[in-house]
Order: C-alpha cells, then structure tokens, then sequence
C-alpha cells in the first residue's frame, strides 16, 4: 500500500510545474496550456493543499485590468470550492526579453525600476490571496562575460531592491515573508547569490534582514555538486528557511527539474529525515510548505503530468515513513550511540570552563595520547548501510 | 620580456607547497622532503615576499620541545638573513589519524578539546612570528553518511570553537584576525561551510565576527562549478576578504592545485583585474598577500618545483599588465559605456525617492513599454571579446 | 592588429547559430528571426566560407512543396552571389513534438519511420547543395527513466538506421560522408552515444563504418567534464575526425554554446595547435572546415550577433597565431626535449623484438633500478609555463 | 531479514579494498596493514567467492625472489583452505615514482619496458592462480600538460603494449582475457582512454581486440556525469563487458569509492536490474564476478572495514531481490506495454523492405502526420515511479 497524501502534509505545487507545456532549449511545447482553474481542481483532488505562481504563470504578461481581474476572480473560486490554499507567490522577472540582463541588477535603470513595480503589483496580489511567503528567484540577475556586470554594485541594487519591497510589505502590515531562491547558472552563465550559503550570508546585510530567508531547491544545490541535506541544515541552524522547493536532480549537468526522489534518492531520505525528524525534540525541524518545482518530463501528456505530481507526493510520504522507521529501530539507536552522534551536542568546553581552564587541562593535550585516540573507528559505515537497508525497506 | 616579482607583489607561497614530496592517493612520494630553511632561501630569491605554514609543516607532529625550539630559531634565523616574512600562519587539523572525523566537530569530545589545544599553541606561535592572518581550513569537518553527523551540532561546536580562540586572541592582544577556507569536499565526502557564501553565512553568527573573514582558493570554489571571480567580489563587498588561495583547478573534480593559471585562465584573468583595478577609484580592491596555494606536479623534480613557484608569480604579473592595458584601452572604456556598466551603479531609486513616488511614476510602468525596452542589445559580446584579445596579448 | 578571416581559413557557421533567436528554457524569443539570405551575406562578408543547416532551419517544418522549392532557390542564388559554400547539412529531429522520444531510437516505431523519411529527403537537398559531411546530433535519443528504454535494442536501432542511411547515399553516389556529434545530456536526462569515445565504438559496429566519423563539439564534451583535445586525439588517431564543431563552455552545466575561446581558454589554445600544427609533419592535423556551433548570447541585438560571429574566428586566429610561434619557439624545442616528448614517438620494443627478446633484457627489469629512474623531472610546469607564455602573447 | 550472500552470487574484493590503510591526499593511515591471508580468511566467512589484487598488493615492491615465493605459497594455502578463488588480477604501474608519468605511455622508454616486464611477470602469477580476467587500469596515463604529452603516440604505444601481452598469452596459452578499466582523471589531471566508450573504441584498434573487453567502475564513469548504467549497457551490447567495479560516487569530485549503493542508489538498482534481468530471455546478461572496487571510509576501524565489505554485497542483493519483484509486477508490465518499451526491439524496418520500399510508403511520411503522432505521452514519469516505489519496498 502506498501512502495518499493528505491537505495537512501541506503539500504545494507550482502553476508552473503542472502547467508546464514542455517547451525547452531544443523544442517546442508539447502540451496545451493548462487552465489555472483546472489545476486548482486537479491537485485538489491529488491531495495537496496548496498552489503557488509566479504572476504571469495565472495572468498573462501584458493582460488589460479587465482581464486581470476576471482571472483573478474565477481562480479564487477554484480555491474556494476546494480549499486549496496560496501559500506562496512569486513574480516572473525572467521570461521577457526586457530582463534579459536582469531585474534587480540589470545595467540598465529603467529595467530595475520596471522590475520593482511588477513585484509591487504582486506583492498586492500576494497578500490579497492570503499568502505568507513572497520567493525571489533572481534567474537573470547574472553575467557571461567579467567586465560588464560589476558584482559589487549588482549586489547594491539587489540589496536596494530588496529593502525597498521589505519595507513596503511591512508599511502594508502584509505580513509576507521573503525567501530568496539561489541557483548557480542557468540561464544565465553565472548567476549572482549562487548557493544557500551566498544567499543567506547576503541576507545578513539587509536592513530587514529579520523578514528574509531562503527557499533552497533540491537540484539548484546539487547541480553545484552541494549536499543539499547540509544546506538545509545550516539554513535552518540559522533560522532562515522560510519555504523549500523539492524535485530531482543528477549532480552538476543542466536544471533537471526531476519528480522528487527520481534523481539523489538516498539524499532525498537524508533530507525527508531532517525536515521531519530533526527538531531538537525529534520532531518536526520545518513546519512550512513541503513545495514541489518540479516539471513533468517533455514525453508525458496530461495524464503523465497528474501522474508525475500525484509521484512526488508519494514518494515524499515513502521516504517519510521509512525515516520514521529508521528512527524507531533500536539497531539505529545503537549506531547513533557508536558513532557518538549525539556526543557532538555536548559543548567541548563545560559550561564554567574558560580557554585557561582548557589551557591547564593537561589530558586535553599533553596527556592526551592522538595516536591512541585515533584508532577506534567511528561506525559509520555500519550506521549508513543501516539507512539504506531501510529506505529499502527492509529495516522493519 | 616577462616581468620578474619583487617583494612589494606581496607574494606568498605555503611551506607545504614547494615542500610537497608528491604523495598522493594512489602514489608514494617522488621527492625528498623539503628543509624550510632551504624553501625561505630559495622563495625570497625568486621574488616571494612570504611564507606561510601550518604548524606541523614547520615542526613535524609529536617533536619535543627541544626540537620545537630548535627548528623555529633556525627559521627565524633564515626570515631574518632573506627579509621574507610570515603574513599567515595555520594549524593542520586533518593529517593525524586522531583527526579522522574532523576538529571543530568531531564527534568525539576530547578530540575537539585537543584540536582546540594544538590551535592555541599555534596562535601563540603565529603571533610570535607576526603573522597577521590566521587561516582554519577545516578538511575533516564533514560526513560521508547522513546520520553519523548532526549538522546543526557540528555548526554549534564549530562556532564556539572559533568564538573562544577569537576571545583568545583579543585577550592576548596578538592583533591576528581569522579567514575560514571553504571546500565543497575530498577528503570528507561532503565538508561544512562549503562554499565562500557558507563561510560568510556562518561568520555572522560569530561572537568576533569582525575579525573574521575568509580565504577562498580558487580550486576550491571552481571544484563547485562557481566562478571564483564573482565569490571574490561577494566577499570584497561584505568586507570579508582576509586573504585569498590563487592556484588552477579544471572545474569539478579532484582538487588539481594547478599553478595559478594553468586552469580556467579567463577567469584567473577576470579575477586579477578584479583585485588590481577593482577597487572604487580603480585601484586595488585587495591589498593583502597574493598567497599561492598549489601542488607541483608529482611528474617535477626539485628544479621543476622552483620552475613551478616562478610560474605562478610570473602569471599573476602578465595577467596584472593585460588587465591594466584592458583598463586603459578606449576601446574597452566605450563597450563599457555602451554596455550601461556604470549605470549599475547608480541607484534604482534617487535620494529622494520613496516607494511611494515610484508607485506614483507612470514612466517606470504604466508607460514604460516593455517590449521596445528589450530590444537593445548590451553588447556583452564585443566587450568579453576585447577581453580576450587583451589577454592574448592583442589589445595594446 | 588583429587578424581578418578569410575563405581560405574554412571558417563556417550553423544558420541556427547567428539565427538562433534567443528563446531559452527560461525566456523568450530577444530577436527577431533572421532571413537565411541575410544571413548568407553577412557570413560572407565578415570573412566564412561555408554556412551549414538543419532541414528545418532552412525551410520551416511542415512546408509546402512550393515554399520550399522557392525558398531553395532563393538560399541558392545568395550561396552563388557570395561564393559561400554549403559544407555540411544536419537534419533536425529533435524540435518537433513527434521527436519528443527520440528520432532512431524512439520506441514508437512509426515515429522511427519518419524520421528516417525526413532525413532521406534531407540527404537529397545536402547533396544537392554539395555537402560533403552530414552530421547526425541525436538529442532525443535518451532517457529519464532506466526500465522506459532499452539501450540495447536503441542501439540496434540506431545501428538500423544508419545503416540504411550510408547504403542509400552510397547507391546514390552521393560522396557524402556521415559524422555522429555526441552529447552526454540535455535535452535527454542521459543521451545515448554521450562521448567522442561511445560514438568511436558505436561506429565500429556500423556496415558502413568507413563513411562514418565524429563531428565533436567543444562543449559537449567539457559537460562530461573531458579534455577536449585529448578526444579530438583520439578521433584523429582512429581516423574519424570529420567535422568538428567550435564553441566555448565552463565544464559540467547546462549546454552554454559559448564564442570559442570564450570558456577554457587553455584547452581551446591546445585544440588549434593540435589541429595547424599536430600533423605528423607538424603541419595540419585536420583539414576539414572550422565549423562555429555556438549561440550568440541572449542579451545581443542583432549587431551583436555579427560581433560574436566575427569573434568566434578572430579567437580562432589569435590562437593559431600563437600556437605557431609556440612551436618555433627554441625555448620551446628546448623544453621538449627535456621533456622527451618524442621519445614516445619510439616504439617501446625494438623493430626486430620480441617479447622473449624483451623477457631477457636483463637491462629492461632485474638490472633497471626503479627508483634512480623515478628521480628525474619531466619538465612539465616549465613546458606548460611557456605555453602560457605565448597564449598571453609574450613568448615571441 | 537481509539476505545472505554465498559463493554462488559471485561476489569478489580487491585485496586493496579492505586492505587500505586509510592514507589518504591529506592524511596519514589510520588502519594498519592487512595480512592477505587473514583478508581471504573474512572474505570467505562473510560469504564472497574471490579476491583480486595488484602484484604489489600482494607481493610488496621490490621482494625479493625468497620473500615473494614464501607469500605466495602462503596465500595459496589460505585459498585451498577456504575455497576463495582468484578470478582477476592486475598489475599496479601506478604507485612507485618510476611511474609518475606512466607506464605504457610514460615518454621515457625504459620506464615503458620496465613497466611491460612487471606486467608480463605478473600474468604468470594470474595464470598460475587461474585467473580469468587481467585488468589494465592506466592511473598514470595521461597529462596536466598539452604540449607534453602526444596523445598519438601515446595511444601508439598504448596499443603496441596490449598487443605484446596478448601475444604473449596467447602463445602461453593461459587463457586470461584483458579489461581495459577507464578513468577521466585523478591522479593524472586527465587520463587517456577516460571512458568506457573511450576504452571500446581503443580496443578495436587491437590486434587481438577480440580478447580484450572493458573492466566499468560505477564511480569512475560517474565522475564524467555519465549515467553507469548506459555505458554497461553499450559494453554489453558490443560483447565486451568482461569484468565490472562496483563501488559508489556522488557525481563529478574526487574518486569516493564508497560502499556500492551508498551513491546514486537509483542508478545503482538500474544497474542490477540491468546484470540480474536483462538478458534477451530475460536472465542474466552478465556472469562474470560481482566485483567491489571500494575504500572503506578513513574513519572505519578494522570491524568497519568487514562491515562495509558485508554492506557492499548486502546492498547488492537486496536490490537484486526488489528487481525480481519489480520485473514481476503485473502493474510494471502494462506500464512498459504503455510505453511500448518492447516496441523498440522491432525493427524500423520489415525483413523484407528496402529504403526505397520505405520511400514509397505514404503512411510513413506524406500520409503520417506528425502532430498528432506527437501527442500521446509515453507513460515514463508512471513507470519510473513504479521503479521508485519498488525500491522503496512498498511494489511487491
């Protein structure tokens, strides 16, 4: 028996990803537009909870007002005939050619200040359909060639950007909470805040910096070669992540967008086994949407693309329930107290202990004994098998 | 005619560099090891201005204090009669087996307690030599199982490990400051603070976090597939760059330790343009040691190790000339011009704008038209191109 | 000065490369589309000899019989005006929806069928034209899933077709001859064929294997993370370099086509100077066109594209020009011979030894002295060092 | 319960696998040494049926004629002893200095003839032991130089080496096929023959080619980002999987050898679906030795080790079960039905039709239409997730 997902796993889909008509760098669209009221419908059904977009994605770029609101209106019936929610929204400043150097840190003002309006509109439209996190994913905010993008003053107009929106959203009291998405390339050759950790360390400098967080995504990381399990660990370690963006990815090659689970799967379980039972009392480490941005592969049609969503909800389950296992199984215990995973808690100074302490502690150094302290082995080894056994399902 | 490096380059190598006997992982040793009285010699005749070390390069591992003693006086003695200094000085917390499962965060308390006891004994030395910089690259602080290693935790130890040598220095008033080394991985599968974001992410979170900053090496954020040049200028604008790693490296793989240059060269190009002319008036943007941190190949002899150490400098100084004929050539200033790079600097908004007079300025959106305003090309072609014929010696 | 192309440099480009209007994974179309015509003259006028095609670049898919006839004519009249020659046709199964599964190897076997038609019509036009290589990319041929398609039976097929393929154009007299361009991934999670080296193999299978080569492609084989020239190498050694397509890429990302030169620069510097100077009698080791399959980048007007075009072969120049003053360097022969880089040239046994011969060389083994023969350097960074030298255009 | 592996699974170790000693790029062993008897001793408890080694492994470097006899004699014994056998030997040209620039393309000849001596003597060892299979794993053929390295001589004297060995087995008759083992790089900056389809194409050019076959390593084909399976599946389909490695990586870094599985799972579950289940009718497209080609982590201690040893062959099995299970899944079949994933085996053409009967066939072309032909989904994203699920556990 498989796992049906259920509202309150939270799961969330992008516009984008069921929406996605298959048109990539080497061909054309190979599905039909899907309707904005279907997809409501549609996921509703799956079992998900919420649906996310990106301004254009429900609302051609360039629609008249008239259309804008009638849009606008029929979606929000979709939601409220099926309780599907709109935890997160963000805007597209990447499609048209006019940001093609760029939204935030084009070269070009005009284009920075176009870009700051259209994510005012949609802040408007974030907070009038309730939701609680606004995702920037700076896709075009980037560089092929060294001279003509100066990365520092890009980062000055990112940061501007950045505070101006912060502080419009709280003058509104919307209550919206920002989370920027890193990527390292593509499209662009490089892009700027690459990785988590340039992303978080960027957010440090903002006047807000206390509203903005991250929206990490599983093939962003890894298409760096990064363990994305780690870097979810230190945004949380940091209290910045605000929104996560699962799919699937094999290592360092072009954005893959995978069903979730369908490319690293044993990291796919690190990371279900971190978000679900990491918190310092073992329970949940994050408590927010589990978002997929995923795109259903070029091949499939419509029923592949409902097939594809309903996967990455159950895989998600799948891997929920054997880390849950693996958790329970006192031969797990037993590694975990081997390996002395939970040792590493203990600060390595004693709460009353100072660096003199340490200094006249002569069987922390002089006494101490390295090439005897270096031979026991640590167990890991045994302590990973134990996880593959049960991510394989034998663990039980 | 190549240019030949004076002290005033501010060269340095690490005493492990040329001192390498070429032991690899699958290869014995193909040269004798080096004596460091002999390496300051040999550095400060080809040019170098410093050397750095970790302290068991200096003093092997396990010496008595007599030996100790012993082979730091001579080293002083060859500093004194050479003029070479020490900028900075490191401890190597990964070679001992006692290391195996990291410092910082080893889950083995006493083995944290004595990595803290081998870095205080080096900050000591360090200082007495008068380094200013003092760099943690933390090689075994990583995992290779999910499980076996609380992230959270290991961050948790890692910065109260810094924060109390931190303190320490402050006390002892050694006036060093510190730089965090990032790598992605080898030799722990996956290593902590992988990136130059990750590191600057963590900094904030430190107790002293002014005197701490970072020192990338160029291989170790292009084993990431990053491009080294804008993680470079991240940290010059977060007023984070202590001190910088050159070498070469060929994108994701082992970590090659190529001499500077022989690896991605347009980037080594874009990176030392950035260090020498990058600055807000156009002067250097860095003034600390240029540091090379690279492994002569295990194919070179003795001779071929010193060919090796003058390459790097030699490289640095032909790509210091072309960027400044690059900076010079009018050619170069009108493709900037047309590029609109200097456009980036100015804010998006002027002084005297609020959100509120861009929401109210029709010309930034309701008239702004889009479509016309992406048509224009940046001309980022022309101006990389120049950039290439500069450094291919074609621009003058 | 900087040098200017020329018919007889054999400098062609892919209409699909200066006609490539800009539309992305991420974004739309920043150009315009371009008139083959135009395109044609520019080509001609900025120094190329030969301009290549896929059917569908020429004549848009799904055509009348007397649209493309027209068309035909007209590209014609524009080759005979220029003097522009048509070196290489392509046929494109991979854009239209119906490919979506591959081309030769997609499981729908009607789907085989017609493409096998489609490129039979194609081969007629290339003849027609004078081509004299036709290349075969098969982006499609591939896979996400590892139980959807049967690589050996794919392989079957693809072995099929282009056996049925080389018969037709060997009945037809057509003189053309087939090259297999391999690409590890993108658009297909995993294509089939993913390296110079799995194309070699392929071919070796093939009935028609003689008429059958590579056309490698710098960046397609950087993805994978190998050395380009190494590859060309081997292609050259095995006798199937018969295309070659030039651009630039930075190691395992998404497909960049950048201007050549313009990723690694080292490993394209390496590429000219094997293909001018790594003949056996050091001149050409390749005489077949230099063939650019590179976009130019989304930020460029139409200005830019020619600016980039031109770029592609003033690299292309530079390093020919650089590449010879490297090899008549005597500082060079010099290091050579150190490096006894034609010693490899000897063969390791003796024209009249054998084995027994070699088995009772007591000199070769029992008398050799290992470790006094694992002393010497081979000179390598000093001969690297010197290859820099001239790349940067001072070792002259 | 995990499964329990017997001699009859064919599973076989490297002496070098559980025998490293954990020195590493960074650090010093932390294990000692392994007594080779004592290594074939666990082997047979935990259940493998062979074990391989490198001359040096098991006769150190430089024995002399005494000692190696007295090693030999005592190894000997403990294979009678406990049934293990030898199935495949090899010979390690890469660890001493004299092979610093390689063996059978090192440019100074006497180190090429030294190499062919150490290899011919351990070919009578392998014979002796009854070995099947002789690898070639060329660590140290490559360069981080262009210019000093002629990859076409070097492929020369590369062929002229395996031609004499083959030679000289033939006429002993010993009965040994060759595996030639790719590798892109590490420890060489880029090694010849980096690939699978790299060795295949080589190995055609052999005059013996019809004994010499490819020996894949799951990781070293992974650190290219290509996708393992694939490439066993053309060595397969060319006859030439003659032995195979198993271990695990996380894409394109350093060389892991992790525990098999404990990498890319999914690939790895491909890949036994691939060996176990992919012959024509069904059965097992390779007999040949499960070979592990893995290092024990460095923080493993002794009993580490054997657990890691068990945990390859474990992995191994349990995901041999689950492709039995997956394979027999009624709802798999109707999945590979739907993606007409038999179809492919069809030929595109009848037995009885020509190219010119395809030509005349309107309903292959004119008559086909494409668009609609184009619509249905191929079912991959539902039969992927069947895979997905049945390695999780839930299929059965």
């Amino acid at each position: 028996m498989t796992p049906q997902p259920k509202p309150e796993d939270r799961f969330s889909f992008g516009l984008w990803t069921v929406g996605w008509t298959a048109r990539d760098m080497f061909g054309e669209a190979t599905r039909p537009p899907l309707d904005p009221v279907e997809a409501v419908h549609r996921l509703a059904e799956l079992g998900a909870y919420g649906i996310t977009f990106h301004d254009d994605d429900l609302v051609p770029f360039g629609s008249s007002d008239g259309d804008r609101a009638k849009i606008i209106t029929s979606f929000k019936k979709a939601l409220d005939e099926t309780g599907l929610v709109v935890p997160m929204v963000t805007t597209n400043t990447f499609f048209h050619p006019v940001f093609k150097d760029g939204a935030f840190t084009a070269n070009d003002r005009s284009v920075r200040r176009f870009a700051l309006r259209k994510i005012l509109r949609n802040l408007d439209l974030g907070a009038e359909l309730g939701a609680r996190t606004f995702v920037f994913w700076g896709g075009r905010e980037g560089a092929e060639s060294h001279a003509g993008k100066d990365v520092r003053a890009a980062l000055d107009r990112y940061r501007e950007g950045l505070d101006l929106l912060a502080q419009y959203v709280e003058d509104q009291g919307y209550g919206l909470r920002f989370a920027i998405e890193p990527k390292p390339n593509e499209p662009r050759g490089d892009i700027l805040l690459p990785t988590v950790g340039h992303a978080l360390a960027f957010i440090e400098t903002l006047e807000h910096r206390d509203m903005v967080g991250v929206n990490p995504e599983v093939g962003h990381e890894q298409m760096a070669g990064l363990n994305f399990a780690h870097g979810i660990a230190q945004a949380l370690w940091q209290g910045k992540l605000f929104h996560i963006d699962l799919n699937g990815q094999t290592g360092p090659r072009f954005d893959q967008d995978l069903i979730f689970g369908h490319g690293d799967l044993l990291n796919a379980f690190a990371l279900v086994d971190l978000l679900e039972n990491g918190g310092p009392s073992g329970g949940p480490a994050y408590d927010g949407p589990r978002h997929f941005d995923y795109k259903p592969a070029r091949t499939e049609d419509r029923e592949g693309v409902w097939a594809s969503a309903a996967a990455n909800m159950e895989t998600y389950l799948l891997l929920k329930e054997r880390a849950a296992e693996f958790r329970a199984d006192p031969a797990v215990h037993e590694a975990l107290e081997a390996s002395k995973v939970a040792e590493l808690s203990v600060p390595t100074l004693t709460d009353t202990e100072s660096y003199a302490d340490l200094l006249r502690d002569r069987s922390a150094f002089e006494d101490f004994g390295p090439d005897a302290a270096g031979h026991p082995g640590y167990g890991y080894a045994h302590l990973n098998q134990l996880a593959v056994r049960h991510l394989i399902g034998v663990g039980k």
